[in-house]
């Protein structure tokens, strides 16, 4: 009977491959079969960062999402089709772990903090042995490129998701010291109109691919349309305690 | 005339060396001089991180702190000898660059969250040539270690320090979805009451030295003391939506 492999959920960091740590490296360069999610018909943003230290004739299991924004994500039938997908994703590599193989599962900045293998993790954790190698956070890579400092002394840190309505974004961001907004894609023109509420349009930064290609790093009143894509951040630095 | 050095602060992880970059650990071994923050007459936890790295004959530049807890931070005394003791830093650090070496700063977990580096930073990025290189935040290593997702869906993120009033602890630990509690130590009574009041003792996971030799996570509700060192972490998990 063959021993049964294990599920590794890797995080790559905010996007400049060498912001990879050392273990995870490691794990990516001996590899026999990675995973990564993607869009239907897109490169995988992680396979992208990791292209560098895939070994010759690593199989890849590319697991794209059945919806993005197609489907809002309130609809009842956006959870049934995320879950069937998690499920089968789950099913797919647990046959491999099943026949002996390791997967190394990619995942952009920090597998924990809103990734999607945490939902391949809660399903498998109880079937397979699953480990997990922290990442960079996006954020903290954007933080970096923008060069500014994101929480002093004893400040509050708020990360709000985008997504969240207007009524709820203006009153966070109007009681916290420190702020991150994750998710941006279209949400930008809400979160413009929250921020203007909660007086913080002139202290925010807008950061578009931290530490990648393209890296844009502006002040939020400075940037003259409303694109953005769904990884963009805008960041309001905090002004605590400096001896 | 010699070109003057740069500064790089270089953001080392939450402890297990493995999770040091690929750019910090490039950087590092490349140093001829390196610096990091101590306290007086201890080991440096930075140093201790890297130290497998640091190449053989690399000058090492000791910042000991003149002060840790024995002053009050609402004590100007605190902010005064801080001040002195960062522009002394500085002072050394511009000597160095100006004889033409760069210094590699090392800095646990992300040198722009709470980090001390970034005393350094603001002194220094208008005098001579500062690079940063984010590093996974000690709290990421912490909820990978008590393999807990820390954020769902539209989850909101509240990162608290410890040292807040109690009031303040309890308000905004009742506000928020998922929570991280940083820089514990003595303030680890007073987390607790606030967590109690917050109803949220029975979600709530310490840990101590995430990814490190020595790593302990237990439910807050199961640890029998209130001995904590500063860097340990008390994490309340989101709950937020899951396809």
């Amino acid at each position: 009977m063959t021993a049964p492999g294990s599920v590794f959920g890797v995080g790559l960091g905010p996007g400049d491959p060498e912001l990879i740590s050392l273990k995870a490296a490691r794990l990516i360069a001996a590899a026999s079969v990675v995973a990564y999610f993607c869009k239907a018909g897109r490169t995988s943003n992680a396979r992208t960062i990791a292209a560098g230290l895939l070994p010759a004739g690593v199989a890849e299991i590319a697991m794209a999402y059945p919806v993005t924004t197609e489907i809002d994500v309130a609809d009842p039938a956006y959870n049934t089709a995320l879950a069937a997908f998690y499920d089968a994703c789950v099913a797919r590599l647990a046959a491999e772990t099943a026949a002996g193989r390791d997967v190394v599962v990619l995942c952009e900045g920090d597998p924990f903090l809103y990734g999607s293998f945490m939902h391949l993790y809660t399903r498998l954790r109880d079937r397979v042995r699953v480990a997990v190698v922290p990442g960079i956070p996006g954020m903290a890579g954007c933080w970096t490129a923008a060069g500014t400092p994101i929480t002093w002394g004893d400040d509050v840190l708020t990360v709000l998701p985008a997504t969240l309505d207007e009524a709820t974004l203006t009153r966070r961001m109007g009681d916290t010291d420190a702020l991150v907004v994750m998710k941006l894609g279209r949400n930008l023109p809400k979160v413009r109109r929250a921020l203007a509420a909660a007086g913080l349009v002139d202290r925010a930064v807008y950061v578009e691919r931290g530490t990648m290609a393209g890296e844009r790093v502006v002040r939020l009143a400075d940037k003259d349309d409303d694109t953005a894509p769904y990884f963009a951040i805008v960041l309001v630095p905090g002004q605590g305690r400096r001896p």
